[in-house]
């Protein structure tokens, strides 16, 4: 009886299964370039903060900005669907965990109002600090227009999964092929994880991808739909396809890597993986400028019939500064994050990133699963 | 000295060690076909709810109908045992853990009674519900004939393992090719695992296959016996033999996940590694409508003399409607099993079941793993 | 620069990391033949006790013999340095944890009474049941006389790790070649785990090998000395010494597994990777019958200077005969050890243990895992 | 489309990950020989003691020279900093757990007083023992002079990762081509953990490595860099660039495995993966001659701006002549370690430590994690 080959699949990685390797020579930190640009936007350093509620508002972005790096504002949040966002940031903060995904449902479905989209982003652009917005795709042929009348820099179309093209009998797909022409600005899109869908999207002209499906801190889109790839993996094969797609047409598209890096370890992680920026979540949401006052929840979390995700008690940490440069005072990867990469750097020979992509990545779950796991008891054992 | 190869072990993998990769298109969720049929007999939702005393009784059957699935009543449970089921319910419901296997094996012992299948099926069937019901090989002869006459529409002949060929003394082994041409209804078998077993078994000319041995939470083959197959593999190597048999035949054969799915995303893996359908036990056995009260139970566990599983307390969650269809309030994936299933297909940009089929799966474990051992630590941080 | 490849390491496989593949006919538990023997010793059950003080007595051993087992006398241990055991046993029994350890070193430093050696033997010849007793390698050639003329049945030569060969200034090291023609009884060696190791000492001309290094319940081996295999891998490397040597030889010299098994499933592994019969210890260990009083403990654990292995309370769980035959009321695979066998047997479709070799063993490690991490973190949460 | 292969990662093992596989031949233990030599200095067991605040003082330091070992003396910790450490040293013991850091980063801003250097070495040289100090490079030209003034024996050159070449603006990189010519003693370098920067420190004419970034207890290098390969791996990579350079040049340099290592199983399974001694922090930071008093810390747990690892609490087992030399009445493998590494080389078959090196290192994860889980649980369950 002949017997046909059963599915072939490919073993993928997470941060936790994998390390780094020094390099052959060192480079001392102070001597490392970590610049990042996108189209013709510049950034002294590498990093995005995540357009999530708990995240990002108008204080946090210029906060971002005067830093270096760049902070999304959702303009499908709070922040667009409240005049004073606080009120309800108050109640998500409070509400007893078995209420929270009720609660966030509810808030959510108070419609958009148009007028906010302006007023946000001119609040940003007063301060002189570059503006970034996030739109998910069914909404952004009608507001991108508002928000590029209002200033933006950066326009980010993000959902769980986009992809170039999306088959739909409720509204006509959006073409970023066309979008990309209209727009004055800069257009980063995701999120997307794999090789293919990921050199497709940039096929379209796009500027940027997010890449990250499932691997968030506040995110269980694994539970619920199954669907999900490992960042280690994800970043590599969506690098492949930016290098590949560089050799062919001569444009470089830089890939964002958004979600899962818990500390220092895992951006740096990232970065060696191919990543040419990072975009954080929880990590930002720890700091006392975030408006989640300690608390962090993912954009698919309020879905009204299939809520992903719910809040998480992060705490309040550290400053922003002091998250990005240090000094630390922890030792847990969370503070410093610049100063962890640029130390990787050096420990790994690389000058700037590029070079960092070059560094020799290993399969090593072992050590970190124990750490892990032995710091959970301890938690544990002190409740 | 030479030396010959010790055996060769294949890596097998559980829903856990697997996830999903995104398509490269996407599709909205209401554009996606799942309907399921099982020879002449055709469902809206490919989902089956497992021939267990806690899942399915006659007032469940008739519930889970109305909403599009297939619920199997066990003729050799407490429902064909008992005139009034629900004392003998109540006692296993409200039995002391280390009393309940003791309490199993002895209200198991109790006969069954031939004028209950007949008058069970025809409660069924007066609500024009459709009525599925399941036997073990040793008592398929003797019993299926009433089941038919009492207008079963689909017989489903169900042990631990059962093959095309089985050795006995003690009774004429069920020969299924003339079991299949003597009835006059569709016949689903089960469990199997393998590639071999579960060809030789569609060779026999039998309608459906239930897949799945050793992976249910309400199963302790693997501790008893050693056996099992983690059920991603499972369904992979059936899906072979059922295109591999189709091949030669022209006759499709659908295969039926049954056991280890405990969320939306389990079922999605389900589907993505081949199944047509799946048989949802435990998930059940936590709504409302449930026969168990909010307990589960296999049908091993009564055994008398080498008892396999034990009553786990699964608490009730929902009710049947919400868990299919939502909307969901809880983020864990339990609820709008249905919502799940078109959103994963949605996002594989899988049309139907069969395009699902195609879902590129990855072997990714480490980011679940780690999320329900978290899960579990706060779960027992609470206590 | 060239480069050497560094050592080239292969994976090991614990029973925890292995499943049984249900084969394509299956077999009524009541055809299958599960009779083992070992030279011209033949037993109904192919099931051994462990020569350790906490699991084999007199007692024991004649209960063992007249249910078709064969228990093994350490003839190294307690019942051979003290008149009345029985005081010493309490005492361990009685011990605090933290002083069990010094205990155990200074009741083992007790001299050895020859006359005890003869007595213990003649106990268990006079009721009828056969009589296997074990010594360490170093005491072979004096007390092995005294054994057999005293009338035992099979010699168990036991250490941690025995070769054919050993260096040593102190002693002249045991020939087995000359040994086993001394000797009028079968003499069994253990333990080893190589496919090399094992065929030379089969070449030696034993009738027996037990295998097994580091993998007991009662052992911490790998802590210490970092030497040890896992079992279901040292078990087919030895099947395939044993088939190999058979094919040059003529001469099947059957190997037993000896440690590691928990219940009924990892004894049919054991028998699936190759195993002619296993040794049990903890397991014996839990029985009203044993004489550690449910404590168990290994005979490396009171090595003067450097102890391995502690004394593990395992608690009384039900009698030997319903251990081995039931019926059971547990199920966890403790009970019934020969009905789960010949369900096994008969779910694999093996009419005997030569066919039960043939058995498909996959790696399967995630549901266990999970499974008994959620067992543990249950227990837990009850203290 | 054509696709580009993305990076191939290398699976790398820790010590949890391994185990050894006994000989085919034994011996007896007293006939093993273990001694270790750098250079022309020679030690009769091959053990050093970490060059950590918590292990290593002038006491301790001449104890380990008494018992054959080498303890190495931190030239920039609290010993070259204050006049009396024991001041410091009492504070760090006593710190709160989360105050610990920013003391230990205030305590390590005091300069080092040069003249504590001399009289730190002249305290260890006058009993007669042999010294061994640390620097670390950026340190070593301007200490070095005066640490062999004093009179060392060994100088070991020290960072997290060292490499033959270190780009820098601020300070010219130290030349080890030159250094080791200038010197009069042995120079060993430190820390590396592949093939290729392990073979280019090797040319530059250095005597001995320290192999290991990342695996240490008090280490959390990989939690805030990303950076480290598990030990297993680093020293079979190392041992194959050692075996190679002595191919071409007829040089031999010793390979010192460094941190990670737990107990005796650890030890043992680091000699058979290719080292050639060991380097041990937390188990001698454990013995009543440790000047930390049952606290143990990384020397990268001080920086500045990026602390890495915390105070561990390990507390006070035994003396240093019982954790070398038993006897031991613990069976966790922290006693007796040269017991436990001679029994490990005669049940391998090794007669010395190059032939411990040939031994057979397989893939055996299961048990030990189990185990260990277990301990964990059983710890917490007495909480």
């Amino acid at each position: 009886m002949e017997r046909s080959q059963h599915k072939t699949l490919r073993q993928a990685y997470g941060f936790d299964d994998v390390a780094l390797v020094p390099g052959d020579i060192t480079i001392n930190p102070d001597q490392t370039d970590i610049s990042f640009a996108v189209d013709k936007l510049n950034l002294s350093i590498p990093i995005l903060a995540s357009a999530m509620d708990g995240v990002v508002d108008v204080r946090f972005a210029i906060a971002m900005g005067k830093l270096g790096g760049l902070a999304v504002l959702n303009l499908e949040g709070v922040q667009a669907r409240y005049d004073d966002p606080s009120i309800v940031l108050d109640k998500i903060a409070n509400a007893p965990q078995q209420e929270v995904t009720a609660l966030l449902q509810k808030i959510y479905s108070e419609p958009i109002k148009e007028n906010l989209v302006g007023d946000r982003i001119r609040a940003i652009k007063k301060t002189g600090a570059v503006c970034a917005v996030s739109l998910t795709p069914a909404n952004t042929k009608r507001l991108s227009p508002l928000a590029v009348e209002a200033g933006i820099d950066v326009l980010v179309v993000q959902s769980t999964v986009t992809t170039a093209r999306h088959v739909s009998k409720s509204y006509k797909g959006l073409i970023f092929s066309e979008l990309v022409k209209q727009l004055p600005v800069p257009v980063i899109v995701g999120n997307c994880v794999s090789y293919s869908a990921c050199r497709k999207l940039m096929e379209t002209g796009i500027h940027g991808l997010l890449v990250g499906v499932g691997p968030g801190a506040a995110c269980t889109t694994r539970e619920v739909l199954g669907v999900g790839v490992p960042q280690a993996t994800a970043i590599m094969d969506c690098a492949a396809a930016r290098d590949d797609y560089f050799k062919v047409s001569g444009r470089r598209v830089p890939i964002i890597a958004d979600g899962g890096m818990r500390n220092g370890g895992d951006i740096c992680k990232a970065f060696a993986c191919g990543a040419d920026a990072v975009m954080l979540g929880s990590i930002f949401a720890q700091t006392k400028e975030a408006p989640g006052k300690g608390n962090h929840w993912g954009m698919a979390t309020p879905h009204e019939a299939l809520p992903r995700g719910t809040r998480v008690k992060v705490g309040m940490k550290g400053t922003l500064e002091q998250t990005l440069f240090g000094p630390s005072s922890v030792t847990d990867g969370t503070q410093n994050l610049i100063g962890a990469l640029r130390t990787a750097m050096g420990v790994c020979g690389a000058r700037n990133i590029k070079e960092m992509h070059q560094t020799e990545v290993i399969i090593a779950p072992s050590i970190k699963t124990e750490g892990k796991f032995f710091q959970m008891m301890q938690g544990l054992a002190k409740c």
